[in-house]
């Protein structure tokens, strides 16, 4: 049952014209040729049930309709929801995506850049807190490939922004936990965070200037490990710089023989729906993920229509989510 | 700043050969032609900087060395483990996988499964639980592209297979709870299961030929609202069939005043890395799912490089993994 893939050549002869009249005509380019000739092409084609090529195609049109998208860590289901933002425009507008996991990889980000650059890729979403400007920089400007960097400024000038407004998500967290009475406070972050991590805590000093900062790694791991850090200390508010790293606290310092709320208030970010299946239920700061996905996914496709146009920055807001791992200590002090 | 491509054309005229030529060196054809002609054109290529346009390149050699996965939910981080497992064997091989997240949707998949075979794509994952056998047929079967459908057996004799242990994994929820004392059981899991769920089911009746069964969506939001099944009957033993359901009953069965493991013992199925992280620990069965990504895309690989072999298909075990969620209740009866 296997089917012989019927070329263009054969269609050219049941046409009586010749290949390249028929290359033109099937991409679109009628308007040299009579009618008649347009129409014995087209009926050729019907009766082989000839499909171009797709690669034959795509060296006429020159669009893959394609874009890559790079993400960290496709197992944080905070990048899973931003990816279904992403996929449903794409989907929608017929372009397909070309996903690949850099696993915090700086190697493997630009291996990925450059192979999906000369796959013909149109365009790029890069999620990937690795990535350093100058693999951007070497493969993608240079040519003169359209992409967006979420979470980084266009500032730099030569592409559009999509960010969340961390400055103002690091502070909501900080004003909660003043609000509750907590006075000694821990930020628990990586050490060489991305900016708009860097964003994150800046928001949190406008409040707690003397916040103590400990490192731990982006994930629920690093979390459980940071624990041992903040039993033994006198503080009592905790701000995770994601939710993955809250629900590893949560494990640490019970290992510890610590409850929450009772001795920490923890507050996360990101609003993962996991928050509100934990026990405690985690207070947070909630980013519009999905929101973010569509809306860098729809700006970079407006990019790829019009090249020239001005660069774009949108901004999109956070709220404070409050549940139960948060607590009122203004009573014991 | 722009960088005009070097075409072949280009190419043949610096070395003085035919495009002819030089397109069959570069594609590795040299045994035609003298050394002294392999050497200018290597020369030409070298001074002029030529890179190969991708799809030019792809139509000759008809390889894309990309490799379409299908997923039903990529914010359950099952799946995203499962990718990592696929991703991490095909980087190794310079293969690029397009990933896409068909959101149980048998349209959007038969959509993808068109539009990434028409794109060259050398073989296909499916990850995916709504996927017709019809919409296989008809694309890829018809198209002669290789694929694996995960927790299909290759019975149907038109590919291999990687299997998990779904018969026993359901035995063994079913044997532990029966060690425990409980009589009472049931299963949650979705009215419309795909087969490996089924298996999960059947092994577990093995055991319990009665199991009441409820039907929830494959989500933490279904097991969520089965939750009220529950409460009001004599159960005191759930087998949700994947670890997101049993989270879902976590919160439900909480929300109707009912403490785990207390009141009911709940095993769940996966062993996601959240397990560990939900109050109580949750009890599961673990399936090697990065194991199962990595098996899946070398089998995948072997069947591209050598399409005439004789189909394969590879059983990989369960376990369970005893935590904090079931509850010895012998004491009691």
């Amino acid at each position: 049952m296997a089917n012989k893939k019927v070329t263009i050549k054969e269609v050219a002869k049941r046409a009586g014209v010749s290949i390249t009249t028929v290359s033109q005509i099937l991409n679109g380019n009628n308007e040299k040729f009579t009618r008649k000739t347009v129409d014995k092409v087209m009926e050729a084609k019907t009766e082989l049930n000839y499909e171009p090529d797709y690669f034959a195609q795509r060296m006429i049109v020159k669009k893959s309709k394609t874009i890559g998208v790079l993400v960290p860590d496709i197992t944080n289901p905070f990048f899973g929801q931003l990816l279904r933002g992403v996929e449903k425009v794409l989907y929608r507008e017929n372009f397909v995506s070309m996903f690949c996991n850099a696993d915090l990889d700086e190697q493997k980000e630009s291996d990925y850049l450059e192979e999906l650059s000369r796959r013909g890729v149109d365009g790029f979403i890069i999620a990937s807190s690795a990535i350093s400007n100058q693999a951007i920089m070497e493969t993608l400007r240079k040519k003169d490939i359209p992409f967006i960097v979420l979470d980084q400024k266009k500032a730099e000038g030569f592409s559009d922004a999509v960010l969340t407004d961390d400055f103002r998500g690091g502070k909501l967290a900080a004003q909660h936990l003043v609000e509750l009475g907590h006075q000694k406070v821990a930020v628990v972050m990586p050490k060489k965070a991305p900016d708009n991590i860097q964003k994150r805590l800046a928001g949190f000093r406008k409040i707690f200037p003397e916040a103590k900062v400990i490192n731990s790694e982006l994930a629920k791991i690093g979390g459980r490990s940071a624990a041992a850090q903040i039993v033994g200390n006198d503080i009592t508010g905790i701000f995770a710089v994601n939710d993955e790293i809250a629900f590893g606290l949560y494990l640490g310092l019970n290992e510890a023989g610590k409850r929450i709320p009772e001795d920490y208030s923890i507050i996360g970010y990101d609003n993962i729906d996991m928050c509100e299946y934990v026990t405690p239920q985690l207070t947070t700061i909630a980013q519009p993920v999905f929101e973010l996905g569509q809306t860098t996914a729809e700006l970079l496709l407006e990019r790829i229509k019009e090249p020239e146009k001005e660069w774009e920055e949108k901004m999109l807001p956070v709220h404070l989510v409050n549940r139960q791992s948060t607590k009122n200590i203004k009573q014991h002090t």
